[in-house]
C-alpha cells in the first residue's frame, strides 16, 4: 500500500482552498505550556471530515460525479459527503446506523442527501451493495488516500501557522484524520511529533500500536464511549499504515477527562466540542507526562455536532 | 472632532497584524439568507476589545509606557489592557466596579493587570484620579480615535475575507466597535450597510439615532439587561459622531432573543457567546425586516466570557 505523498498532500490543499474554512489556530494561554488549538468544529458542517469528502469527489471524472455517491456513516463524515456531493451538483445517498444521534440525521438530510438508516452490523454492506447496484461511488469515511490527503489539510494548516518543531494531538476513530495529520507534519518536521488520543474505551488504536498488530474492538466494546465518532472498530488498513510510518504514539483518555475537556473548551476557548471533539485536548490537560516537555502542543478540536442533552448536562 | 481616516486604519491594522488572532468568517446555512460570522469571541482574552486596547498602548512614546496605563471597565476592556500591556512590558492598574462578574475578574488579575473595585459609580472617575497622580496613561474603553481605529481592524478583515456590498451587524454599548467596522465598511464600501444592534433594555443609542440627540440612560435604566457589555449609559462623545456619520440604523432586541441567539451560536456554530456576543446575531434572526434583503449579512460575535450559570441556564 502507498502511503500519501506530499504532491498528494499538495493536491489536497489545492482542492480545499476557499472551499473549507481556512481554521485559525488558536492560543489557549494558562495551562502550563505554549497551546494552541486548531479548531475544525468551525466547519459549516461541524467537522474536519468536509475536507477528505470534498477533495475525494473532487478526484472524481465527470462520468463519476454524474451517476452519484455513496457512503456509510455514523454521523459527521455523513453530513461531509452531503454537503460535497451538493457543492458539485452530485446525488448523494448516505446510509446510517439506527443508533446515529438524531442531530447527525437531520443535518445530514438538510444538507440534500437521501439517508437510509439499518441496523448498525448492516449499513456498511447496505452501502457497497448499493454502489454495485446502481453504479454510485463509494466515498470511505477514512480507509482511502484522497480522503487521508484531504484531512492532511489540517496538518499543513497547522505548519503554516507555527513554525518550528511541534507535537501535534489528534483524535483517533478510524485514522483518517490522524494519518493525513501525520504524513503531513512528519514529511514536512521529522522533528515533530503526532500523537493520536483515544478513548480508553474504545482503545484499540493504542492496543495496536502497543501489539504491534492492527487490533479490532467488538462494537459491544467501542460503543461504551461517550465520544460516538470514535467508536470505529479497529483503523482501516491504510491508515494503519499510515500509523506506523509517521505517528509517534497514541494515548488513551478517560470518559470524565473527555467531559472536563468539552467544559474547558467552552470556558476557556469558547468552544462548543462533541465528546469526540475534546478528546485531543483531553491528552494535553491530563497526560501531558506522555508528551515532550519542550515542543509547542496543537490539539484539533475535530467537530462541534455535540447532542444538546450531553451539552446540558455538561453544566450540571 | 475628527473622524478616524483610512489611514488610521492602515496603522491600527499594521499594529494588530500577529499581534491578535486573525479571525475567520464562519458561513451558517439555513437561516434562508447569506449569514456569515466574525467570532471576535476566540480572540484570546475572549473578546474584540484587544485590538482598541493594543493599537491604544502601541501608540504611546516609550516614556509613557515606562509610567504604566490605568483604565476603567466591566469586563472585557479590562483584560484587554492588562492582556495588551503585558505585550509590551508596560505595568497596568483596572479599575473595575464591584458588580461586575466575578469571571472577568479573576481573568483580568490572571493576565498580570492590579485590579481595584469600587461603587459602579465611583469607578471611572478613580482611574481618572489615578492617572493624574501617578502619571499612567488612561486607556478608555471606547471614546478615543485609537480605540475605534483598533476596533476597525475588525471591519477591515471582514472586507478582506467578503467581496461585495453586504450589511454589518455589530453590537453597540459605548460604540468603540460598531465607530471602528463603520468607518472602515463604509470608507470603502459606501453601499454596504453598518447596522448597530442593541438590547431594548439598554437602548439609548437607538435613541440617540432616532431623536438625533445623544441620549443618556442612567444605570438602573441599562443594568436590566443581561448583556452585561451593553450597560453603557452612553454613547461617547466621538463615537457618537462616527454613529451619526457611518451608522445607517440601530436596532434593538429582546432579552429572549438574545438567549435564543446565544443557543443558535452554540448549536449551529459551535461558539460560545456571551450575552452581549450573540446581540447582533439576533438582529438577523429576528429583526431581518429592518434590514435590506439583498445583501449578505455578517454578525459580529463580539465576545464569549459568558458567566457559567448563564451558560447552564441557557441548556435548561
Amino acid at each position: 500500500m502507498t502511503l500519501v505523498s506530499p504532491a498528494d498532500l499538495d493536491r489536497a490543499c489545492a482542492d480545499v482552498a476557499g472551499r473549507v474554512v481556512r481554521t485559525p489556530l488558536l492560543p489557549v494561554p494558562g495551562t502550563g505550556h505554549s497551546f494552541w488549538l486548531k479548531p475544525e468544529n468551525l466547519q459549516t458542517t461541524g467537522a474536519f471530515k468536509i475536507r477528505g469528502a470534498h477533495h475525494r469527489i473532487a478526484s472524481m471524472t465527470d462520468a463519476e460525479r454524474a451517476r452519484g455517491v455513496v457512503t456509510h456513516s455514523s454521523g459527521n463524515h455523513a453530513q461531509a459527503v452531503s454537503w460535497s456531493a451538493r457543492a458539485f451538483g452530485t446525488s448523494a445517498v448516505v446510509v446510517m446506523p439506527d443508533t446515529a444521534t438524531r442531530v447527525k440525521v437531520d443535518a445530514t438530510r438538510a444538507l440534500g442527501a437521501r439517508v437510509l438508516t439499518t441496523a448498525p452490523e448492516l449499513y456498511r454492506d447496505r452501502a457497497y451493495e448499493l454502489a454495485a447496484e446502481h453504479g454510485y461511488t463509494l466515498i470511505p469515511p477514512f480507509d482511502d488516500p484522497h480522503v487521508i490527503a484531504g484531512q492532511g489539510t489540517v496538518g499543513r494548516e497547522i505548519l503554516e501557522d507555527l513554525p518550528g518543531d511541534l507535537t501535534v494531538l489528534v483524535p483517533v476513530g478510524g485514522g483518517g484524520l490522524v494519518s493525513g495529520v501525520a504524513a503531513a507534519v512528519k514529511q514536512s518536521r521529522p522533528g515533530s511529533r503526532v500523537v493520536g488520543v483515544e478513548p480508553a474505551l474504545a482503545g484499540d488504536a493504542a492496543e495496536s500500536v502497543r501489539t504491534g498488530r492492527l487490533s479490532r474492538w467488538t462494537a459491544d466494546r467501542t460503543g461504551r464511549t461517550v465520544a460516538d465518532g470514535l467508536r470505529t472498530p479497529s483503523l482501516g488498513r491504510l491508515n494503519w499504515e499510515h500509523v506506523r510510518a509517521y505517528v509517534d504514539d497514541v494515548i488513551t483518555v478517560t470518559e470524565e477527562e473527555i467531559r472536563a475537556s468539552a467544559r474547558f473548551l467552552a470556558a476557556r476557548a469558547h468552544l462548543v466540542a462533541e465528546a469526540s471533539g475534546a478528546v485531543a485536548t483531553a491528552g494535553h490537560l491530563f497526560h501531558g507526562d506522555r508528551l515532550p516537555p519542550e515542543l509547542p502542543r496543537v490539539a484539533v478540536v475535530s467537530g462541534g455536532n455535540a447532542d444538546p442533552d450531553w451539552l446540558a448536562a455538561l453544566w450540571n
